[in-house]
């Protein structure tokens, strides 16, 4: 089945960092954006003109001149939106990583499901969904068949993934992204006290990333814990004695590398 | 002053990742490799085979026919390595980002100091030094003068680097490197226990290190924490129950994201 004889305009729901993303990357593979909504009008006016096409900040008055609804709101008000959402015969999907299926038992739609962009957007660096995994979910067969197609169509690496699996590739998602990204802020941090420009490390973070291309993390640790070498390691605790927040995260990896080691040997 | 001048052979102690990162590094640049030293006889044989030169198991037999020593042995015995090399006038570095210039007191050398290279070498995939940051010290001005130079033979990026903010420099690189890295593994253990690739999850490892090329860190940093979505974290403090380990870092991480957002509003 192709998605394109069956989806050819879309609305989306949102207009943050997914919302941006997605409606430049569907627009650029050949999609009418009909409409944006946001609860903000000067959020949803600025996505619209890029994308030139209408905007709303009332979800009552959506226009059933689209052939799907894609939420890309915060995970607390998703359910709420759902409801308010009229033309209950389209298809529709939210983007979250965390959010259930189960948010569109009882909203009156038919052919419903998930799209998730295994991906950290900036509303700033848009960027082709061309490489970025995209992982589906719909609420029967003929439903997931059309949402596969119609992701197919702008993503090259699409998964049929359930709610289950997804909430465990959303926690994970946080470890390599937001924590990872967390690491180098407190690198960050303790280099600014000293007056030592975040530059000298920028080589070291991009290694980091490329290393586990050709190998599995845990192989490819290194540093004081993996070298068991506890002189160092409490020298640097003992550093961090001025930032307690620091020294404790510092604490907690370090024993979790060496189990991480152990359990691997 | 030109180091090539005064410097011409090399002999390095060791034969981890640095010793074999560097001897590659510094015969590419034009040195010549005098000699290998390690205790263990076959890593010694297999660096001086790559390296094409002499090996030895003993100090105390190390040829004088070079113009410096170069260590890199693990921290806990570079002093005891530094006493036991003879040839005291000739100039002796270590490139350890802990171990003080004070490790060298006392051992008879006149001309000391540390060539620190920021960044996580593999034996296995050895590299250009050119865009690798190298940190000097010295015991005074001439012998500073002599490494730096030294140092802008292999590398594009040398910096002159007290002890003190070399240390601050290491504990940042462990958070920057090793710290992230386990954020990975974390992540690839998640996804194990469910049977779901890492694949999927390595354009967003690529796009983390990526973002923070345009922006600091605490800026580029998005996720639950970031848009205080409790229910979010809570349900994956939920999922955590039954790794406690991973459980507790995510806490403690989640908190500190928290606190950084909001010193820097």
């Amino acid at each position: 089945m192709n998605a394109k004889q069956h989806i050819k305009s879309v609305t989306i729901i949102g207009a943050g960092n997914v919302a941006h993303n997605f409606g430049l990357a569907f627009r650029q593979a050949g999609y009418l954006i009909t409409e944006i909504y946001s609860r903000t009008r000067n959020s949803a006016m600025l996505l619209s003109q890029t994308l030139n096409c209408d905007f709303t900040t009332n979800l009552a008055e959506l226009s059933d001149e689209t052939d799907i609804f894609i939420i890309a709101v915060n995970d607390d008000v998703i359910e709420d939106v759902i409801a308010q959402i009229p033309h209950k015969n389209k298809p529709i999907i939210h983007t979250s990583g965390s959010a259930p299926i189960e948010v569109f038992n009882g909203k009156g739609f038919k052919r419903y499901g998930i799209f998730y962009p295994v991906q950290s957007f900036s509303k700033h660096d848009t960027e082709s969904l061309t490489p970025i995994p995209i992982c589906v979910e719909a609420n029967n067969v003929e439903t997931e068949n059309l949402f596969l197609s119609f992701a197919s169509s702008v993503s090259s690496k699409v998964y049929s993934l359930d709610s289950k699996k997804r909430k465990t590739l959303h926690v994970a998602a946080v470890f390599a992204n937001n924590f990872s990204n967390h690491m180098f802020h407190i690198a960050d941090s303790i280099l600014g006290e000293d007056n030592i420009s975040f530059e000298i490390i920028r080589p070291l973070i991009e290694k980091t990333a490329d290393k586990i291309k050709m190998d599995k993390p845990v192989n490819a640790q290194t540093g004081p814990a993996v070298r068991r070498d506890n002189k160092v390691i409490q020298s640097h605790l003992d550093y961090l004695e001025k930032e307690p927040s620091y020294r404790d995260i510092y604490n907690l990896i370090t024993q979790d590398i060496l189990k991480s080691q152990k359990e691997k040997n």
